[in-house]
Formats: structure tokens, C-alpha cells, sequence
């Protein structure tokens, strides 16, 4: 019997992966239900056949529909994701810096911890970490369109990081603009779980492994130690793929590291595991940017995978850069493993880490005497006012410079190319005047008006050589800091910890001894704060000379170009 | 008794002219009714005193409202007249350009000729020349919003060209975008009249006054008489004046030629009528521009009396270019009177003209054989194309222009202002960043953000320095153009008129004589046509030449300027 189904929502088919147009409402026949990684094989009325994504049909057997999602409290569609969804859609034409618009809702500057009294320590019953869910956009956001619809379900089995949850698996097709699940790994991390960073601050004892995160003294202040030579890799070569007999395509792409000089082959999905193990791992020490923005539709368009390489680039660039995650085993085991079966060992080894979350603090040894509390106070609420007027900075700049991106890729070179159409016109009608004479005028008003037109090519050409550089820059430092809410966050409810110390010294809830201990820990991690900080800056200053640099030269060159475009229609025609 | 009058409409007052604002329906005491020149005095309710004009009250006395002024067949609504009226009231602002819109009617071309069988001959009930109350916009539409309510009455009896109807009077005083009377005078211009250009063609007898216009063959073809020394006059200084006890006051300009190098003065009121006298007298033969806009409101604002200065000077300059124009009595009693005597009988002599219209015809004298009519009509077929074409093309360049205008003035250098900003409030966060071996980057930022700036300026005043004169010029033809279809319409009308000479023969309408004679004097008209085209063209490519050269040269230098200012920011803090 063939099995009858109707289409929940619009989908738009993506040309070369076998995938079937399909409007709401539409009757469907399903032809194969054992498709897996939440793809359907359907059949519409006119005899077409393709997959359309599990949830996107209505079979009364297998669909988990939106309602039900929600039922099961997996559901979290939130006005500030949509938005950032609809940017993706918005963003598939033209105009790539769409994405780059702050969020229009205003929420995103509640995560930051301007008001000391607002801010809850872990225990409380309003969870201040429930804002890493409902914060940033542009923060980290789950899995929720996983660019590869055709998820590995023997990896998904295999992974802490996926298999967690059927709602997992539900939100790694959910496409469009209709629902996203959370990030559901997050629910299970340490450091924003309701066990707060007590769960360093307290613990009894500090295991001595081989991980040892000094931090030392330098000019600056605090500092990590760096290594001798600084670790690079280049990201090239993106290459379809393809699965499941040739179904389902994917993009690889080739990673190579300056230490090995022996290329690794990456997808999008095993850059999001890595993220998620740093985040883990190093989240509450470490800011660590969210991996570039996934987009739903176009996957394969040349122009998306050329942005989505640059930013792979730039975020594998950040994290070599970046002396503690660099050396970390996780991040080494991504960029030099050797062969398949070395790739799953480490990946398994590196999923069942158990320092991870606040517990990262327990590895950190700074080399200077402990800091006291007033001092790790101080410390932190100035590096919160930093990192916030900077992300108020940022945005300004992303805002401003995306107006000025459309403008110059939009209505500008229009312009101008109607200004140098109507010379010409003019010209022309000159022309057929008969009257004699007449040629030194026109052919000037023809040269001004072909000027005119390349002037509007390279007006719209411009913001690529210079502005689409200062818009990655400063899209990358939003992202990252879009993470600093958190990562203070964590210091500053250790920090709430410590002052109750005291109370809950003579309440009998901890030991004199243990106040002792957490005075110190809190002390340790105001330390890796300022070491972070000091890279952030040393970084920042680095990323921004370049920039900027580079942008202002750009512009030099564009403004002597166009004069040297004029020149020959003035010196030329009026022999100047 | 109290004489009460209710306000028609809305009237607001000028500054400093004595005026009184009133509301449609509000309830006024007239307390002066001999005021003169169209205004009234009046009383409101809060005691208040002040001109009013006539036409906007109503007192059952003495108001010729506008429901009157149409019973008596005087009034002229025209869409196309409120909607250059709404033009000016726009153009009070930012946007001197806005008058600079093609007629978005779209109803402007319908003067051209380019459909011969459309074109009727002067006979026919359907007379063509309404046109030149309905066409152009752009062309002259009669005294409706004289700059001066003031009209000297004794000057208003004496003139032929105002003192025909009262309704030159009610017209004369008309304000805001309520109605508009008709250029009375055209009502006798024989040119325009339903007699045609047979009043010339079947003169029996060519009186052979003083005035003669030779036409010469020149290298181009027909010439007019160019004289030695090309006059020029240079108009400057402009004075408020005023009258009736200091109650109202106006602009006077001073005129100074190059002939006598001693300066007239002259109101806009007489220029106008220096118009009137050049169009009555040339417009059959030579296209008058039409004078430049009037301006409702804000007359005496400094920026609108430089502007209209500026395109006085332009008219005059035009002016003075024609050989027939700058020759003429009337142009030159304008620019030489020595007294307000000699300036009265000048005006008085140049009145009772009587070589108007299509007479004027009969004062050329073409140094050159006859021509057959097929090149006659031919040459004029050639000439209406061209203008057309050209007119085309210069109003698309006003209207890309005129937007080019407002971008540059208003939205870019905008941008270019919040981009400074931003750059320059990130460099301020960066400087708070307690971070060392920041002010290399914050001082490039700084810089950065001021050049921007800087630009802002720069983008925002550059079109008044380039952009403006390509728009008075295109301005200025547009006027020039929209005067071809009258011009060229006359030659339209005279052509057909002798291709209907054999029936006329036929009926003995005429005698085969006076066949010979049209032929002849078609001829005639047909160089004058030749001679005034080939003027056009060779001031056009001048005009042309000079003003793209001054473009481009200004666009280089802005580009240059641009350069120049990020230079520094460059080269001092990256060193390159």
C-alpha cells in the first residue's frame, strides 16, 4: 500500500541532490521511508521523485511535527534565532554582510554583566547561563541546520555530543525558517550547569595529570606561554563529496597544518564537533568564537563555500593563534591524525575528557603570588566594560559598514552608470546634428560618460578589496565577543562564591580551610582572565593594524584609479 | 462700518513685508481697501494687522475669487502648472534642483512635432498653439506668481502687456498653488494667434522699414549677422528696495554692459517684461528662454536671490549672444537707458512695436537663392528631431543628476559621517583599553575616522562645485528646448500652408501670385530657421565644452583631494 503524506511547509529543492520541490499542503506518496538521516523519498502528483526532509511531511507515523517538538519542551524557537535564519535566506543574493547586522532585538547586550546585583550566582533558581541560549545570535547557536542533512548515524551513535537525544537528531534537519532544537550538549556542560564554578572552587582535590597550563609574568601583565613557533594551517581545497550511492553530496575540506605540512580532510560537521569539544573544554577560561555561520540554501554555490572556507580559515587561524588551545590534544588530534581509525580513537578520547567545563581552572598554574579578591574584582568588571563597549563599538561598525556595503554595491554604481549612460545619449544626439565641429565635444562627453560606467564598476567592486576585510574582522571579533558574557560570567559567580565564603563558613556549610581554598582557585582564575585578556588585546591590536591598513591603502588606490580614469578624458579632448 | 471678509484660503505671511498669515475660513476686519497692487489690509480676531492679498479674501466686495474668475473664461488651472507651483514650494529646502525634474506628466512632448499629421494648420478649429498654454511647463506660464505684489498700477495702465484684463490684474496677485491666470498678452501675439503664419505669408506688402536681419551663407550654412564685438553684460549687486511708505519691498540687480560699461538697474518685473517685448517681437523666429523660475516664498533669502542672480546673469548672457536679440531696440533700451524718462519712452516706443509675431519674418533678408519646399520642410523636419532628441537627452541628465544631487548632499556623506564615527568611537574604546603599544593603531583609527569625515564634507560640497554648473546648463537648454516646438511649429504651420497654396489657387482664394510670394517668403522663414539652428549649435557645443571640461577637471581634483587626505593617515602611522 503506498503510503499517503502531506507537506507541512514550503521546500525548496536544491538543484544536483536529488531533493523534491514540495508546497504546503501538497499530497506526497512516500517511496522510501529507509532514506535515513531524516530524509524521506517522496513522490508528487505530477510523478517527480526526491527527498524532502522527514519533518517537512505529514504521514501520521513518523513525522515529528513542530507541535510535538514542543510538547516534548525540545522545541525552542526563539524570535532571535528566526531572525538570524531569515538573514541567511536574505543573505543568499547579493549581499553577504546581511548576517552582519547586530541584532535587531536589542537582547543580546542583557548577557553582559553590567549590573552586579543582576547578576545570580549558579545556585540560584534563575539561572543566569539559561542566557547562553537566549543571547548572542551570533554565539553559538546548535546544530539546528546542520548543513549536512545526511548526518553519519553510526558517528551519531558514537558521539556524547549527538546521540544524547532523539531531539538531537530531530534538530539536525529542521531547515528554514520554522523551528531550531537547542544545542543539547550544552545541557550537559559543566560550566553552564546549574553546579556553577563551585564545582572548582570546592572540589577536594586537584588531580595532577600531565595537562599543566602555566601562566607567567610578562611585560603586559599575566601572560600564557606561548610556543617558540607559532602553529598555522592553511584551509583549501573545498571538494564535493558524495553518500548513500551518490544521494547525498557534502563539501571536504583541506586542512593543512605548518607543522606537518600533511593535509587532513575536514567537513563542516567534524569543525562543529571541534568547537564543541574547545567550548567544553576551555569554554569557561577561554572565549571560543562560534564557527562561521551555516547557511541553509545554496550549499554548494560557488561564492557560499569560497565565504565559508575564508571563515573557516580565519577561525582555524584564531585558534592556532591561540597558545592553550593550539596545544591542545583535542585541536592536535583534528589537524595531524593520521589515518581514519586515528581520527576515531582521538575523537573518543577527546569526547570522554573529564576536564572540561570549569574544571579547566584545575590545570592552571600561575607562576606569581595569589591576587586578592578586590583586585580579581576589579580585573574582571573592567575587562566586562572593556569587552562591552568594544562589542558596542563593533556593531556600530558592522552596522554602518553593511549600509555602506548595499549602497556601494546597490544605488551608487547605478547611479553612476545612469550618469554615464545619459552622457552618452547626449553625445549621440550631438552626433547627429550635422553639424560640422562638432567631434572634440562628443567624443569628451563619450569618454566622461565610459568613465562614468567604469567608475560604477569599480565603486562596486570596491567594498570586496577593502570593506568586505574591515567586515570580517569585525564580524569575527562580534563573534568572539559575543562569548566574553559568559566567560566573565564565570568569574564573576565564582567571584559571588567567594564573598559568601564567610557565611557559609559559619553556617557550617564549608570549612575555614576550604575558604582558604577558594580565595586561591578564585585567584587562580582571575589569572588565566587577565592572561586571556592580554592575548585578547595583543591579538586585537595585531588584527586591526592589519586591517585597517590594508583597507586605507585600498582606498587610496581606488580614489587614484578613478582620477587616472578621468585624466585621459580631459588631457585628451582638451589637451591639457 | 466695519468691513468683515472671510479668508479663502491658507496665506501665510513673509518676514518683514507687512504680511499677515491667515487661515481658510478664519474671519478677518478689513482695515485699508486702497492699498493697491492687489493686497488689502486686514484686522484678525487677535488684533493683529497686515497685507493680505485681495484674491484670498472674500468681502462680496470685491474679491474676484476664483469659481468668478472661471465663469469669465480667465481662469487657467492646469495640472501641470500646480504642479511646477508644488516644485517651487519643494524647492525651498536643500533641493534647489528639484525644479530641475522632467515634467513628470509626461504630457511635455506632445508639443513636438514629430507626427506631421498631427499638426494642424493655423485655420483649424483645433488650433495647435493651446498647446503653448498646456505644453511645456518649462516654458514661460505667464506672470501667475509675479516676485512683487506690488505692481505699480500707473506702469500696469501704461503697458499693453498687462493692462488688456482685469485679469492680468487678479493674476498678477495670485499666490501659493491656488490657480493661475494665462499670459494675457499671448492672447494678441500674432504668432500665436489663429490668423498663423499666413499673416506674413499674404502680406500684400512688405513695409521696408529701418530694421533689416540679413542672412549670410557661412561655412556651416546660414548665418545670421554676427556683429564685431560680442556684447556681454554682467549682472551684479543686487539691492532691496521698497515703496508704498516702506509696506513692501523688492530686489533690484545691476546691469552693466560691455558697451557703455555704466550699470541700469532693473527688477525682476522688468526683465520679465523684456521677455514678453523679445517674445512678441522674436518668437515666431527665434526660440526665448524663458526666464528663470519665480520663486513664491523665501524671495529674499540670500541663498534664492544669488540663484536667481546667478541664472539672470545666464539669461542675459544668452541674450546678449544672439546677434538679433543683442541688436535689437528693445534689448538695447533694457541695457543703456540713461533716465527713468528715457527708460518710459523706450518702454512706451518698444510697446507699439508692430514687427511682431510672425512680422518679424519681414524684416529678413536671406543673402541666398530660394529654396524649393522639400528642403524647406526637410531642414525643418531635421531641426524638430534633433531638439527633440536633444531635449530627451537633457532631461534625462536632469533627472539622474537630480538625483545624483540629493545623494551626494544628503544620504552619502551621511554614511560617510557615521563611518567616521564609528571608527573613531572604536578608537576610544581600544584607548581605554589600559592595554600597552595602542597608539599606533588608535591614532591610524582616529585619523581614519576624521578622514571620513573630512570626505563626508568633502562628497557633500562637491556638487555645488561641479555637478551644479552641468545642471544650470542642462537647465538652461531645457528652457531653451521647450521654446523649439512653438518656434518650429509656426515654420510647421507656414509649410503646410503653402502645400495648400494650388487648392487655394484652385478656389480662387488667392491669385497664382501670391503662390509665388508664399513659396518665396516659406524660403525666407526657412533660413531665418537655418540661420537660428546653426547659432544654437555653435553655442551649444560652446556651452557643452565648458562645462564638461569644468566637470571633469573638478572631479579629478576631488578624487585627488580624497587621496591627499588619507595620505597622512597612511604614512604617518604605518610608515609607508
Amino acid at each position: 500500500m503506498a503510503l499517503k503524506a502531506q507537506a507541512l511547509y514550503d521546500f525548496i529543492a536544491e538543484a544536483g541532490n536529488n531533493e523534491l520541490t514540495v508546497k504546503e499542503g501538497e499530497t506526497l506518496i512516500i517511496t522510501n521511508q529507509s532514506i535515513g538521516g531524516g530524509w524521506i523519498e517522496a513522490q508528487n502528483s505530477r510523478g517527480e521523485v526526491g527527498l524532502v526532509p522527514e519533518d517537512y511531511i505529514e504521514t501520521g507515523l513518523c513525522s515529528l511535527s513542530l507541535p510535538f517538538l514542543s510538547i516534548l519542551g525540545l522545541s525552542f524557537f526563539r524570535p532571535s534565532h528566526f531572525f538570524s535564519l531569515c538573514l541567511f535566506q536574505a543573505s543568499n543574493g547579493n549581499d553577504p554582510w546581511s548576517v552582519w547586522n547586530a541584532d535587531p532585538s536589542g537582547g543580546s547586550n542583557n548577557n553582559w554583566a553590567s549590573n552586579p546585583e543582576g547578576t545570580q550566582t549558579g545556585k540560584s533558581p534563575a539561572d543566569p547561563w539559561g542566557s547562553v541560549s537566549q543571547g548572542h545570535p551570533q554565539a553559538y547557536q546548535g546544530p539546528a541546520e546542520d548543513d549536512e542533512w545526511d548526518d553519519e548515524w553510526d558517528d551519531m551513535k558514537s558521539t556524547g555530543g549527538y546521540a544524547e537525544s532523539e531531539s538531537g537528531d530531530a534538530g539536525a534537519i529542521q531547515r528554514g525558517a520554522h523551528a531550531s532544537s537547542m544545542k543539547i550538549s550544552l545541557n550537559k556542560f559543566p560550566g553552564f550547569s546549574k553546579s556553577g564554578p563551585e564545582l572548582y572552587l570546592l572540589c577536594k582535590q586537584i588531580a595532577k595529570g600531565k595537562e599543566k597550563l602555566p601562566i607567567y609574568i610578562g611585560e603586559v601583565g599575566p601572560v600564557w606561554s606561548y610556543p617558540e613557533t607559532q602553529l598555522d594551517c592553511v584551509v583549501a581545497d573545498p571538494k564535493k563529496g558524495s553518500k548513500m550511492y551518490g544521494l547525498k553530496s557534502y563539501i571536504e575540506y583541506q586542512i593543512t597544518p605548518n607543522t606537518t605540512n600533511r593535509p587532513v580532510n575536514h567537513r563542516y560537521k567534524h569543525f562543529d564537533w571541534l568547537y564543541e569539544r574547545l567550548l567544553d573544554k576551555f569554554g569557561s577560561a577561554i572565549p571560543i568564537p562560534s564557527l562561521p555561520d551555516k547557511q541553509v540554501t545554496g550549499r554548494f554555490e560557488e561564492e557560499f563555500i569560497k565565504m565559508r572556507m575564508e571563515r573557516l580559515q580565519g577561525w582555524m587561524t584564531r585558534m592556532c593563534r591561540h597558545p592553550v588551545v593550539s596545544s591542545s590534544e583535542v585541536f592536535q588530534i583534528f589537524l595531524t591524525y593520521k589515518d581514519e581509525k586515528d581520527w576515531k580513537t582521538g575523537k573518543r578520547k577527546a569526547e570522554k575528557d573529564e576536564t572540561v567545563g570549569v574544571m579547566v581552572f584545575t590545570t592552571i598554574e600561575p607562576e606569581a603570588a595569589d591576587l586578592d579578591l578586590v583586585e580579581v574584582e576589579q580585573k574582571c568588571e573592567q575587562f566586562n566594560r572593556f569587552t562591552k563597549a568594544m562589542d558596542d563599538g563593533v556593531k556600530e561598525i558592522l552596522t554602518v559598514g553593511n549600509e555602506h556595503w548595499k549602497r556601494c554595491t546597490g544605488p551608487l554604481p547605478k547611479e553612476y552608470q545612469r550618469i554615464g549612460k545619459a552622457f552618452q545619449n547626449l553625445s549621440a544626439v550631438f552626433n547627429s546634428s550635422g553639424y560640422q565641429g562638432e567631434s572634440t565635444l562628443t567624443d569628451a562627453m563619450t569618454a566622461a560618460g565610459k568613465t562614468y560606467e567604469e567608475i560604477a564598476q569599480m565603486v562596486a567592486e570596491q567594498p570586496k578589496k577593502d570593506l568586505h576585510f574591515v567586515m570580517e574582522t569585525n564580524n569575527e571579533y562580534k563573534g568572539l565577543l559575543g562569548c566574553f558574557p559568559d566567560t566573565i560570567g564565570v568569574h564573576k559567580a565564582a567571584i559571588d562564591k567567594v564573598k559568601e565564603a564567610d557565611k557559609l563558613v559559619a553556617t557550617s556549610k564549608i570549612t575555614p580551610q576550604d575558604k582558604v581554598t577558594m580565595a586561591k582557585r578564585v585567584s587562580t582564575m582571575s589569572y588565566a582572565l587577565q592572561a586571556e585578556m592580554n592575548h585578547f588585546h595583543s591579538n586585537r591590536i595585531y588584527d586591526y593594524n592589519r586591517v585597517m591598513q590594508l583597507y586605507l591603502e585600498e582606498q587610496v588606490k581606488f580614489y587614484e584609479t578613478v582620477t587616472h580614469f578621468y585624466r585621459p578624458s580631459i588631457s585628451v579632448n582638451w589637451s591639457l
